[in-house]
Order: structure tokens, then C-alpha cells, then sequence
């Protein structure tokens, strides 16, 4: 034994590198568009790669010839074999909700036989590129994945993003790991078949990050509401792109598998989350970070952060481009006002430290661990005078 | 709209580090042995942290004070909390296969209130640790994960590795995640109460590692093959830490995540995964693996390779620690022999392109492309022959 050693420990180190493209177009799938077809050119290698696209039942509808669209784009690309069976899912809370449809793809990825190196295609708004980013994930410890978001929210926030997840005994998002995709692509013609509640929803997360970071985007949004507001293609691609690219950057700058505590990101969120679950998901994720972020606007206006004339554009602007800024489930009335519970469960989320961000003006976010109920108290009182 | 600009794409990238220590310990849980607590003091914040230990079935019979000494342990440290309720789950490939064991951890998570700063530390086999590690790393996206591997395979391979799964409708690993531990206790002590075939199982990993990788170590195993097979702990306790620190540095130094298609490390794996199929799980992994390195190591020498006198030390090494190197499962009579479906099997896991490594020498291995079936049958029969 003249070999044996002493060493008590081994010291693990490696870092993962992960890029992606987030290409904006339109008409994705129209036989002149090369952008899909030049992403799996430039990745052609000898071996067939079998491609899966899981599709919003929804948009599906508003889009009929989308399945041969699909059908009708692959048949041109080399090196590639489509999957016949389009999936579909319906989309909404619901695809996250029903644990039956992630069971339904990992046996799609079983019976199809698509291996690692394959690509899951989702199309749809944020639930079904959780749910299907989420099934990607874990199948054979992650099989590529192609998001093509179809909402303002998912264009312009999560579906650029990272995180992926389905819900788990009604708990948002309580199954879900961080994994990147391999593409990202914004179609904005999708945006036009939204309903305008869609539309105006995903605008409340430009809002949230022109808040904490950028007082240039807060001014354009203020003088383009009235232009989202009537649908305003234009100005909406402006948007997204725009808060789309925070987003990449905020992600690639910053802690991108949130190991440690901060989110900076939840400006808003804790009553948004809550309201979320006490509406039963009736109110949409955007109009409640639209009620969240009016809340927190208006206690940072009340705790001596924000000046009165900061606070009365964030609500002029949000009025305008059409969001409530004050529900019934938003009013805080006591200290056991069932809303305040979303502190805790916030809390909890974080892991322990409750850590939230306020505004000290427009643009610029602060971080706090506690809130005061009595403020939070005249916040609700204040919001629902003014509306 | 002054503000339009021409942006086509944007890129993202970032690289996320990863880092954990596998520390080399005995009497984990005594409390002269500060390993465990030091870990626990140096993380130690402001908020309580929760710790929940999982502990195969059969590790606790044979350890019968461990959930009290695991208790006596935490009750000195400070800024933890430790959920008192022990889980204990079987051991072996069953804790993989019956997916109402993943549903009863991440149900503990729920109910306990496990959040993703809190630990679940793993103490059992590599069964466990992989059903343990996916159910920590889809929990809330990621909870802290500990691994405390029990048994001669886990402590000098998968334990110390970034990889977890489950089992689905009988296919290995068909859900799991890449996701690194945040530390790896190997407690030697725990091997002292393995069965022979456990003890003797695990070794196949480190003879496959020094083939391919490292003539040195090979010739270690050679000249120790008699101490192991009569269970010198002095002698398992370096082969642990050679093997570990192998497995450790070819992770960090190649591709962690196996987002390429080479996989370097399953020499012999091919028929190996196949086999335990084939037997139900009877044979055990470890035995599966040396059966394959003498398959393929055979091959490398029939195939003009290795030398015969190579492949003799190969075979009378792995006699010696007890290994059997033929299996009638492991026959290969032709064409249309049940093994051989291996190869396919093993094609579509790495995702199209097959890749099999080989020997060009002890320490050196190849990849290849393809595996001639005549050589494989003339292989087999050598091994059957020989044996």
C-alpha cells in the first residue's frame, strides 16, 4: 500500500456555458422566412434529428393552417424528420395544472423515440412553454428545446428566459428546474389573434422592469400608452424587444439559476402571486403584477421612497394603457387581511429572508425585508380612492 | 415611434459555476467527527435552515442507531432545523422504478416546508441518492442537496458525479436532471456492512476509469486485486479516492452536462445496461459493467488492439476481486442474439450517432463507430472458453 495518500477532501469547480438567440420576426413559418430553417442548417450534423412540436390549442385555433404550415416548412430541411403528430395542449393555467399532460409528453418522447439530441418545439403562450419546457427537461436529463412564444408575456419575459415548471397540488410552479433553451423565437404575427385582456397583460412586466431599472423605457411607455392601448403593432414590438433584452441581460449578468436569494425581478409580485391563487387564476398573471406593482408603487410613495408625482404618472400611465389598479382581492383592511398572507408565503419561496423591492424613484429599485401593514393598509385605501 | 431600432436577434450567454467538495470521512455522525457540522456552520445565515435526511431501508437495519446519532448530531448545531421525521426508503433499483417513492419526497417537501435554501441530505445507495437528488432538484426548481453515499459504486462514481434519475415504465433513467450536489460525504465506514457482491460490485467502475484512462492505476489494481477481494479497507479506501478523484476531474475537465455526444466514461456499457435489463435487475450494475469490460476488451484485442498478454492481465485482475467475466446472458451466438439489441439501445441513448469506446492499450482508450458482430461472437466465446 505505498500508494496510499492522505487527502481528505476533493474540491469540485466547473462552470456550464449556455447561449441562445432570441430571434424577432414574423410569419415564422411562411416558406420565405429562413430563420427557423437557417437555425437547424447551421446545426445539421450526419445523423437524423427527430423534431416534436407541441402546439396551444388556442393558438392553434386562431391560426388553422398552422399544423401545415409547420408540415409544409420542414418538408424543405435537410437532416431533420418532423415528428407527423403535432400535439396540442390547451393552454392557460390549466396546462400546468393537469399533471396528465406531462405525463402525455414524456410518453410522446418515449413512444416517438426522440433521444437527447432532438428538439421539443412549443408554441404558446407561458404555461405551455413551462409545462413542455419542463417535460423537455427532465426526459433522458434534458432534450432540446425550441420556444416560440405567442403572448406579449412570453415574448417579452418568461419565455426568453430560463425557468421552466408545472404546478403542483394547485402550488405555482412547485415541479420545475432551470434549463435554457436552445432558441427563442418572437413572432409578433401571433400577437395579432390576442384577445386585448392577452394583449394588455403582458405589458405589466415592461412596466415592472422600466420601474426598478430603467426610467428611459418608464418615459416611452408613458408617452406610447395610448398607442398600446389601441394595438399598436409598432410600438408593441418596441416593447418587447426592449424588455426582452433586460431580461437576457438582467439573466446573464446577475444570478441566472437564482442560487442565491435575491429576486430582484418580483418587483410587484408577492400580492400578485396571491391574488393569483385567490382568484382561482381568473385574474391573469399580468393584471395581477399590474395590482401588485400599483401596491408597492403607491407604499413606496407612502414609506417616503417615491414622490407624489412619480407615483400619480405609474398609475396615469398603467390606467391608461388600460389595467385595473385596484380589486377587491387587493384590499388589505386589517392585519388579517387574507392578501398579507402572500408575505409569508413570498417568504417561504425566498427561503426564509423575505427580501422585496420598493422604488426609490422611477427606474430605480431598492430592496427591503420588512413591510409595514399599517402603510400597506392606507396603500390599498389610497388606490381604491383614486380609481 | 423615435425609439424603432433594427434588432433582429439577441444573443444571450452566460456560464454558471458550480462547486461542492466529496469529502473522505468514517463515523459521519459521531460527534467527535466535525466534517458535517463545520460544512453546516460555514454556510450559516440568518434564517433557520431546514435539513430533511432520506436514509435507505437497509442502511438503517445495519446501522441500527443511525437516526438517533443523526439527531444527537444536529441537536448541536446551530441556525438548522432538523425536520424530525427520517424518511427511509428501500434500497436498489425498486427505490427507481416505483415512481410513488419521487411523490412521497416531494410531498414531504410540501408538507415540511422545504424551501430552496434548505438541504435534503441522501444516505444510502446509488439508487437512492439518484431518486433523492431528482426529487430535490425539480422541488421549487432546486433544493440544496446532500449526498452521503453508502456503497463502494456510489462513493467512487455516480455519488460524486452531477446526475440523478428515476426509472419510467422500466427504462433507466428515463427522467432526471444534471444538477450538481452542494456536498458529498464518503464515510467509510458504511462499506464495513456491505454483502460481498455489494462490496465487490462497485470495483468495476474503477477498473473501467484506469483502463481507459490511467496504465498506473491499473497496474495498482493488478498488484491489489487480492487485498480487495479479501476487503481491505486500506486498499478500498485508495482505490475510493483514485476513482473518485477521476470521476471528479473528468466531469469539471470535459463536458458536465453531456451536451455533446461523446461518453467516454461508458466503456463496457453498452451490454452492461442491457443485461441488468435482460436479468430484471438481478444482475446487479457493477456486475453488468465488468461483464462488459470483458466483452469489449476481449473485442479491442480480437479486433487488433490491445495485445493478448494485455488482455490476459485484464481478465485474471478482474478474476481475482471475484468478478465473473461470462454470463449466459452475455452469450452472443448470432446475428440476431438478444444482446446485441444493446447496441441499438445504446445508439439512441447518445442520441443517433453510436459511440463505443475501446482499448488501444491499458490506460488508453477509442472511441469507435461500430462494433463488428462477428468479433463480438468470436468474444464471447473466448470469455466463455477462457472461464
Amino acid at each position: 500500500m505505498t500508494h496510499q495518500q492522505k487527502m481528505d477532501y476533493l474540491q469540485q469547480s466547473f462552470s456550464v456555458r449556455f447561449e441562445y438567440k432570441v430571434i424577432f420576426t414574423g410569419h415564422l413559418f411562411s416558406r420565405s422566412n429562413t430563420a427557423l430553417k437557417d437555425f437547424f442548417d447551421s446545426r445539421r450534423s450526419d445523423n437524423i434529428k427527430k423534431i416534436f412540436f407541441v402546439v396551444d390549442e388556442g393558438v392553434a385555433k386562431h391560426h388553422p393552417s398552422l399544423e401545415q404550415d409547420i408540415r409544409a416548412y420542414f418538408s424543405d430541411i435537410k437532416g431533420y424528420s418532423l415528428i407527423p403528430e403535432i400535439f396540442k395542449i390547451e393552454g392557460g393555467e390549466n396546462a400546468k395544472n393537469n399533471s396528465g399532460y406531462f405525463y402525455k409528453l414524456v410518453n410522446a418522447v418515449d413512444e416517438f423515440g426522440i433521444d437527447r439530441h432532438s428538439y421539443i418545439v412549443a408554441v404558446g403562450g407561458g404555461s405551455i412553454l413551462d409545462l413542455v419546457g419542463y417535460a423537455a427537461a427532465v426526459s433522458h436529463r434534458g432534450i432540446r428545446h425550441i420556444r416560440i412564444p405567442t403572448t406579449v408575456l412570453s415574448q417579452n419575459d418568461s419565455g426568453v428566459g430560463v425557468k421552466n415548471g408545472i404546478n403542483y397540488q394547485s402550488k405555482k410552479n412547485f415541479l420545475g428546474t432551470f434549463v435554457p433553451p436552445v432558441a427563442v423565437f418572437n413572432d409578433y404575427h401571433f400577437l395579432t389573434t390576442l384577445s386585448d385582456q392577452e394583449w394588455r397583460s403582458g405589458i405589466s412586466e415592461a412596466i415592472k422592469v422600466a420601474l426598478i431599472k430603467d426610467a428611459g423605457f418608464f418615459n416611452w411607455l408613458r408617452d406610447n400608452a395610448h398607442l398600446l392601448a389601441r394595438r399598436d403593432m409598432t410600438a408593441m414590438k418596441y416593447l418587447i424587444e426592449r424588455c426582452a433584452r433586460m431580461h437576457v441581460e438582467h439573466i446573464a449578468g446577475g444570478d441566472p439559476f437564482e442560487m442565491g436569494s435575491s429576486r430582484p425581478l418580483d418587483f410587484g409580485h408577492w400580492s400578485a402571486h396571491k391574488i393569483e391563487q385567490l382568484s382561482n387564476f381568473a385574474i391573469r398573471h399580468g393584471e395581477a403584477v399590474a395590482l401588485g406593482i400599483a401596491l408597492d408603487s403607491t407604499y413606496s410613495w407612502l414609506s417616503g421612497r417615491l414622490t407624489e408625482a412619480e407615483l400619480k404618472q405609474i398609475v396615469s400611465m398603467m390606467k391608461t394603457v388600460g389595467f385595473a389598479v385596484t380589486h377587491p382581492l387587493m384590499q388589505i383592511h386589517d392585519e388579517n387581511s387574507v392578501l398579507l398572507q402572500g408575505l409569508n408565503e413570498f417568504r417561504e419561496h425566498l427561503g426564509g429572508k423575505l427580501t422585496i423591492m420598493l422604488l426609490d424613484a422611477i427606474g430605480k429599485g431598492v430592496e427591503v425585508h420588512e413591510l409595514d401593514v399599517p402603510l400597506l393598509i392606507k396603500a390599498s385605501d389610497w388606490l381604491r380612492a383614486s380609481s
